[in-house]
């Protein structure tokens, strides 16, 4: 079935990704700040009676958020039939829980706030802890989908000897999949947060894997500070050079800088547009953006 | 009625003058961004059946409005009756038409997501044009407050022989009935807007005001182009200084640096904090919500 797609972010490389897709057509719009900062909208193609999706990464939500919703708002308008978030990064998925009285849950309260303007969603590798699933908070239909068989295929053709380091509980699942796909050995680290920005890791004993390259795979690296001290850590185990794989490469403060300088190698999905883009997700998003077109 | 006020902006002048209200009681929050740039909230006073306001100026709409969301929610969550936005420069009034097939109008959608999360709604001169009050889309009770009297005031108080200028039809308003009650004598100009910061602007024979000094009123200052023009008009027709008041000033790119380079004074209101604030509208602010509290 043949749709329409949009975008506030034509830099995005999704965009270039789905000019050549021969079922998507580029929906053409005039979009600019006034010089006070109000957002202007105008749809310029035809829109009446299509299926369209709207590409956009999530990693500046609340910079992003108003633009978006205007834009899924003028679209219906246009009479469009439904209107898809293709969200190759997926914000607000961390507060899951009310950890203290008076804490908004602020993961409901966005998913909300999209599934009120748009139809259904795609996205990659949301955070998922809690919540087993998207469904759990977005309404809408849901395309969820997994970048770790390209992140392994990646780490196992481009990295020499790779000794997988999760640097924390939660990223076990990104390591034991690709150890057991592909015969990789790995370790899970134990981290304890002290704060948005504090982390407390400790390493077990790693004198066997000497000859390795060790493998730091995660799924977003924001303030980079695990990366950071994970880091520090093996080079004082001895190893010399490490390399750091994450899914989402938000890279807040500085962060890429700063792993750069630490001497390790830092490569992405493109997820979020960055110099460390090396994973491709292109396929794979515009295959199961057909896919969910076809249902 | 005793109410609760919060805000996300604790250095907007009007939270100081919320502290003098003996009716007013201070609502505490923890507010903070994550290094990713998501937003953080925490109501830490009991809101349980209470009348609440938000204290939020609106010159950064787009950047500002999900934490604002947020918290109306929050509020609403920790059992709040009824939370009012107390918004004294109140943004996205100026698209209140398509002016081409496609375009989106803007104030209406920015209205709705408003009036989905607060009860009711109170600004200082919103900018009304087409639309002939606030209600006409905004479905929450609306107090619209209005400066002219206390600008008005400020101007007879405090610049010797003005000579009131409007820059346009749309500033009319401002100057006719300052003119009437203070019998100052005034000027509307004619201007022609040909892009968002280009305007041409004629001005009439103006010999006979050359012992006074030119004030310009307008409601917003936001590129200043308007401004900028009509201050060049007034050097070349012999005036030396003049004087600005507005009484939003939203001031994008530079504008009040270039204002006061070309030989201006600019006065507002503190609607936006800023450091061109002169008139205080904090009683004015402060006993329109009392009074609704009443109702």
């Amino acid at each position: 079935m043949s749709y329409l797609y949009f975008s506030l972010q034509q830099h995005h490389p999704l965009w270039l990704g789905l000019a050549e897709n021969a079922s998507a057509r580029e929906g053409k719009l005039s979009y600019r700040r006034f010089p006070d900062g109000e957002t202007y909208l105008q749809v310029l193609s035809d829109c009446q009676d299509q299926d369209v999706i709207v590409l956009h990464t999530l990693n500046q939500p609340d910079e992003d958020i108003l633009g978006l919703l205007f834009l899924a708002t003028a679209l219906k308008q246009q009479g469009a039939k439904r209107v898809g978030l293709v969200a190759p990064y997926l914000s607000y998925m961390r507060q899951d829980k009310a950890f203290k009285e008076g804490e908004l849950i602020t993961s409901r309260v966005f998913a909300n706030l999209v599934s009120q303007h748009f139809d259904w969603l795609l996205t990659v590798d949301p955070h998922l802890h809690r919540y087993k699933a998207l469904e759990e908070i977005y309404p809408i239909p849901c395309v969820t989908l997994h970048a770790a068989p390209l992140l392994h295929r990646w780490i196992k053709n481009t990295i020499q000897k790779p000794l997988l380091i999760g640097p924390d509980s939660e990223s076990a699942q990104w390591v034991e999949q690709a150890a057991q796909d592909y015969g990789m050995p790995y370790l899970v680290l134990e981290k304890q947060r002290q704060g948005d920005r504090e982390v407390l890791i400790s390493l077990p004993d790693v004198a066997q894997w000497r000859e390795h390259t060790p493998v730091l795979v995660d799924d977003i690296v924001s303030s980079g500070r695990t990366l950071l001290a994970t880091i520090a850590l093996l080079q004082d185990a001895g190893f010399s050079r490490c390399s750091c794989v994450a899914i989402h490469g938000i890279f807040a403060e500085n962060s890429y800088e700063e792993i750069r300088a630490a001497g390790a190698d830092m490569f992405t999905t493109n997820t979020i547009p960055h110099r460390s883009n090396k994973i491709d997700l292109n396929h794979l998003m515009i295959n199961a953006i057909d896919d969910f077109m076809e249902l």
